[in-house]
């Protein structure tokens, strides 16, 4: 049988418990949700539903076409525009989602004969960047400049060091400042992926790359997806606009890929205004996050200190997780549950995200049922 | 500087007169469009754009999280359900993209130690997936079975064999019959992309594999986008319930990329249900393909007989064939234009694709112009 070895792999996922479904939620679902990427709450806001309906209505339900054919309509220029100025940034390029975007900037800017430094921590997508482009990898220790500095020495030729800004499975920020001395020492790139930063971190939620005093620098590019804090779909790089002219000319994710649908760019346009127009989203976002940890760890959990809105608390072991998490949504709390193969360190736990409207009342009744689902 | 480098390949594609640059469309363009990929004309179909309205404001502007987390709504299993249920398939898993599900079917499809096969002809999702796998690639000539049997022969342990059903570039169709028989002479599986096939090709449009006798087989699996003739954005993988299983538990581009959004998922579901109620429209469109076809060779011009959709022109050179597409726009008619290093054999073309709406008095039009405008 052609797909026969499949089953083999299937048996082996039930016997270490580690059997993945999909469990289709209702628009209307009543659980309390700790668990979703939509961390200033915009995903269901009026403006930004009716922004994605307006621009469906307007421009279609798809582009048509590559952005370099049919794909590039004036709302997504608009976009493009507001994103760079927002976050700082001379130039920007929206793709279809997030994972494409990280695929075009390693792989465009990591040619033949450079070398890429990439953080042990990173996304699957930075990771796969690494794998398609043509230079070659050397991955460090996590959150590590030294060790960065050190791959850096022994390299001759283009380089790039890339990172998450905020790590997805335990919310830590990387040490920006750090990689930027390391790469400035070394006349090399850095790529960071701000995914988790956008919207929460920096003046007004201007992002990592913008608090830290490095957006619009010559070798600074920053990845976001709309699809978190702008709740909508998408992603887009951010950087110099000879960078961005050149991805245009060589990303295959940007040049053979749909232009993102009008209905995503409508909605992370509404979503980028509101965000301009109510600033206080970013820190209340990551005042519930610092709340929810406080209160955990007083209550005797293990949670890493979140420098953004993700907090993670860990759990005993992958059964163990998956079963406090199915308790938690048992009574009405839904949380995130990360486990092996999906966490680099094989460690299994909670992923709690903080949302910009969740109530002192909500995160209590939260803590209160991750206490008492506890295993 | 860290990306000097990138002014210096700048300059060598300006001189060689292959520079791309984004042109930004409006709503209301007055182009007669032979450009876009929305081959049933549904992208701007009432119904359609009336669906993504519709989802967005019922489900919100983004699915909020991986399809494993908060990504999947009941939306998204309803279209899975029906286009499983279309192309004549067991089950589907829908992706942001396509070309997140060609990665996601190649990759979790060729483990390390299998071989993989792929047509030298193929989209550059699936080559970027052949890159991304660990299995071996071993790329074959175009559309040619034979050369698919010799590369299977020398190889043990798990195969597949990748294609395009209709070519991107020139639009002839894949040898699938020829296909299916080799891999079934070894044991191995098929992976079709489906692309520019569905919505065209098989009975009322059902698709490309659907139209061979293959859909359903439990060695096939097929991967169609939702950003073409359903008029949306997005990609699924149609195939045994195992297989997609295994995706679920396996690919990286579904894991670790956040949920196709409501709007896409409601714009493609209302044009998968306009085409079982409009079958017509397939052929249609077909019919507009092999109109535009008969009447440009009729003219004198050099064009791929087309298979669904696509119609393929040959230009004398990347220049001429950029002031050839200039000049019919300038005319107002908007064609694609293909060109190093989009094309595998280095000959550029005027891509034109046939619309189910072009009206007779329209192909007229754009033969005219394109003839006028010869180079
Ligand atoms: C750090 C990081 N980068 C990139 C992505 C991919 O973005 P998207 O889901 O918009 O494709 C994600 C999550 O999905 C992420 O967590
Ligand atoms: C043959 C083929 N496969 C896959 C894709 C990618 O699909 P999508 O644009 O929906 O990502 C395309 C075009 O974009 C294509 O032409």
């Amino acid at each position: 049988m052609a797909f026969g070895w499949i089953d083999e792999q299937a048996r082996a996922r039930r016997r270490a418990g580690l059997v993945r479904t999909l469990r289709p939620r209702s628009a209307d679902a009543p659980l309390l949700d700790l668990a979703g990427n939509d961390y200033l709450g915009l995903s269901r806001h009026p403006e930004v539903t009716e922004g994605a309906a307006e621009a469906a209505r307007r421009w279609g339900g798809g582009s048509t076409g590559s952005r370099l054919v049919t794909g590039t309509t004036e709302l997504h220029g608009e976009l493009e525009c507001e994103l760079a100025d927002f976050c700082g940034f001379e130039a920007a390029l929206v793709f279809s989602s997030g994972y494409a975007a990280n695929l075009a900037a390693v792989t465009a800017l990591a040619p033949h004969g450079s070398l890429i430094v990439s953080d042990a921590g990173n996304h699957a997508s930075l990771i796969d960047g690494c794998r398609l482009a043509r230079g070659t990898t050397e991955v460090v220790a996590h959150a590590d400049p030294r060790a960065v500095r050190k791959a850096l020495g022994t390299h001759r030729g283009p380089a790039v060091v890339v990172s998450d800004t905020v790590f997805s499975v335990d919310g830590d920020a990387a040490p920006l400042a750090g990689l930027a001395e390391a790469v400035r020492e070394f006349d090399a790139g850095l790529i960071v992926d701000d995914a988790h930063g956008l919207g929460l971190l920096g003046a007004g939620g201007r992002g990592a790359a913008y608090a830290a005093g490095l957006a619009g620098a010559p070798d600074v590019v920053a990845t976001v997806t709309l699809s978190k804090s702008l709740g909508s779909q998408g992603g887009a790089v951010l950087g110099p606009a000879p960078v961005i002219d050149h991805l245009v000319n060589a990303a295959r994710t940007f040049i053979f890929d749909t232009g993102l649908a009008p209905a995503a760019v409508g909605a992370a346009l509404a979503a980028l205004r509101l965000l301009r127009r109510e600033p206080e989203r970013a820190e209340r976002a990551r005042t519930v996050a610092a709340t929810l940890h406080a209160r955990l760890t007083a209550e005797g959990h293990e949670a890493v200190r979140p420098d953004a809105a993700v907090v993670s608390v860990r759990a005993p072991s992958p059964e163990l997780a998956v079963r406090w998490a199915a308790d938690c949504r048992a009574a009405g709390v839904a949380v995130g549950c990360f486990r092996p193969p999906s966490v680099p360190d094989g460690i299994s736990r909670l992923r709690l995200t903080a949302r910009a409207d969740l109530t002192d009342g909500q995160i209590e009744h939260a803590v209160r049922v991750i206490g008492e689902t506890r295993p």
